[in-house]
């Protein structure tokens, strides 16, 4: 055979197996309550609705949906979604728009067409762990800026690139989670998103923004986009049929200026022609009969219920030294365990207790978050919910009375 | 705005447009009859057999077919996979196996395991553009052996690989298309595939092995798959349900040493997550309740029928300097204009009488093949090939004529 390890690339070399997918696998073997994904419900997947869109589709275009389509995208699916972004007050046409084949490969593509080794991207601490994976593949470097409650830290930001601009390290952009953020759940204020702009806009900066979960709000006040309130053209916004319509079909789409797109284009080109129009013009149909405002509304009732179960659970069951927050949409809460506190040592005594997280650094480039996890609540039943929080509450009290102990006594007999 | 010829990549400053990418958007604009797309006919799509197969399907696992999947694509798949590659012969397991976005995702993700900047590759001349263009987007740098009526000389391989060792530049690895080649039409022999084999363990390469059309032979005796020959895990495979299902669902497989497949499962993570699954159960289905062979047959008749239309027209309607292969299978004919004709130069006239081709220097790393063209018989109909060889030939004829005046007269009044 080949010696591989002699032929890889450098890139390669460097990847890693990611911790969540091996978690997510160590937990599907037995009957573990796991808050460790990210999966939506699949009671919240309109199987009826698809059923009939596809059904359709294949009688009255067949040989459109099962054939090769353009690299941009389907031109019906691209003008809708232009029309629903202008709905929301961004000025953009389909041109400015391209499928891709999950936010996860626009993120791909948008390392392809952006960055050499060596280059830095800006983002938040902690930050969606997909994405810097997808950086780390073209070898980018990662800088952090922390976030807070309501998102990323401008003084923090401004400083940092200060010091990044007088090394000449200036970022090639700043990656960020605005609205509910994947891990934190963290949103920004609109007042910091105007900041946001007025920094990038300082240093000249381009800003991605990922945006999963803008839809999934179930309490509070809208913010506005920062699409939406960008004079200079200088926002890439990320979004995707994965959480509103399902993950199944691997269709997301991402807005930015057309002289970005273009070179998008070509790089999709080279990586896998196009996006699967069978699963674009499933969305095409699902946005254009105006199935998806009827179906968001019984996928934001189903998740708020299980939001609030988790809450309610958490302020019955969890030990008054732990700290959440009570993000108002998306999928996750994060919990703050104290500081002595290691959830990744935490981890298997919880699976031993059947139930399951994702330990919070993970989510951190650098060093950090090793007290905090993250809890999906929109895959479990409520009633899943509840006997998991309550496993999970008895190994947290074990663990903070361990190590309570620890600390008392640290030399150990 | 950004300046983003300022911050695009290197890779990314030497991306261009694919040229058939846009002479395909020229001749869409009239009604031109085109042999220039690699596209299969709608009629051999099995509109309703999808439509069972995906109703069955989301009665009986909606949750399953539109949630996310693992990386690697969807264990039923990948065993009905492997179960098919053994019954032809190929010694393999599901963990062999990795489902891509298309083969063109295969080529991207290989590029991502093994090209460092300026690596070589060794590729056919001519060689599928679409495989250039991965390498290409990965900055590989391409070396050429000639293809042959039989398929890549072996003697210049073995000379040319002789000459890339004493440099110290062997390539990362050999690419071909061993089974009617797109674009040459070209089979090689049994005894070619031997050799080639031989070579590449001589020299201890990796072979990559693009096989669309393996499936699609309409006459002739079946060639031995490299990877049954292949002793040494040598061979990676690539195959595509686009040719014997249809495009729309961007399903493909990629076979090869679990070491290479497990890297490529890394990359797979960061690029895109996982291959749509909704594709997938239909691809699943499609084997496992035996579609496919049945369907094949239809397939099988119907691109017959094309191709002897097409080389019948050739015959009765081409001018007797040009010369052509008969391919056994595939979708496309190679043809040879004499050496003064410019296929490149002929080729606006060829759309004002409105058929197209493929100027066959498009699939040349190099200088060469100015008098060649790519022709394809899958897409039109028996109607449209005959009207269009016809229009064709009329064009070959006065550009040959043209040709020969300027010989004959080199300084013109």
């Amino acid at each position: 055979m080949v010696d591989f390890e002699q032929i890889f690339s450098e890139r390669a070399s460097k990847m890693e197996r990611s911790e969540i997918r091996e978690i997510l696998k160590l937990i599907q073997q037995g009957d573990v309550i796991s808050f460790a994904g990210g999966l939506p419900n699949p009671e919240a997947f309109p199987i009826e609705a698809t059923k009939k869109i596809i059904n359709e589709n294949l009688d009255e275009m067949g040989e459109k949906v099962l054939q090769y389509g353009s690299t941009e995208g389907v031109n019906p699916l691209r003008k809708e979604l232009a029309k629903l972004m202008r709905d929301r007050g961004m000025d953009v046409d389909h041109e400015n728009i391209l499928i891709t084949h999950g936010s996860q490969q626009a993120l791909d593509l948008l390392s392809k067409v952006l960055l050499n080794p060596g280059d830095k991207i800006l983002v938040g601490s902690p930050t969606y762990l997909g994405a810097t994976g997808a950086f780390k593949a073209f070898e980018g470097e990662m800088e952090t800026v922390e976030v807070r409650e309501d998102g990323m830290d401008m003084d923090l930001l401004d400083r940092k690139l200060r010091q990044m601009k007088v090394k000449g390290e200036l970022p090639k952009f700043i990656y960020v989670v605005l609205t509910f953020q994947n891990p934190s759940g963290a949103t920004m204020t609109a007042e910091k998103r105007e900041r946001l702009l007025d920094i990038a806009s300082k240093y000249d900066i381009l800003i991605v923004e990922d945006s999963p979960y803008s839809h999934l709000r179930y309490e509070g006040e809208k913010m506005p986009h920062l699409m939406s309130m960008d004079t200079e053209e200088r926002v890439v916004r990320l979004e995707t049929f994965s959480k509103i319509l399902a993950p199944g079909f691997r269709i997301a789409w991402m807005t930015g200026p057309e002289e970005l797109i273009e070179k998008m284009v070509i790089a999709k080109q080279a990586t896998d022609l196009c996006t699967n129009p069978f699963g674009q013009y499933v969305a095409y149909k699902y946005l254009s009969e105006g199935i998806m405002d009827e179906h968001l509304e019984n996928i934001k009732e189903l998740y708020n219920k299980k939001r609030l179960t988790m809450l309610d659970s958490m302020e019955e069951h969890f030990p008054d030294e732990v700290e959440w927050n009570r993000p108002e949409g998306g999928m996750f809460i994060w919990a703050e365990l104290p500081k002595h506190v290691d959830t990744r040592e935490m981890f298997e005594k919880a699976v031993d207790e059947k139930v399951a997280y994702v330990v919070g650094d993970a989510f951190y480039v650098d060093d950090g978050g090793n007290n905090t996890m993250r809890l999906n609540y929109t895959h479990s039943s409520e009633e899943e919910i509840k006997r998991g929080i309550k496993a999970l509450s008895k190994v947290i009290k074990e663990e903070i009375e361990m190590a309570e102990k620890k600390e008392e006594s640290p030399i150990a007999p």
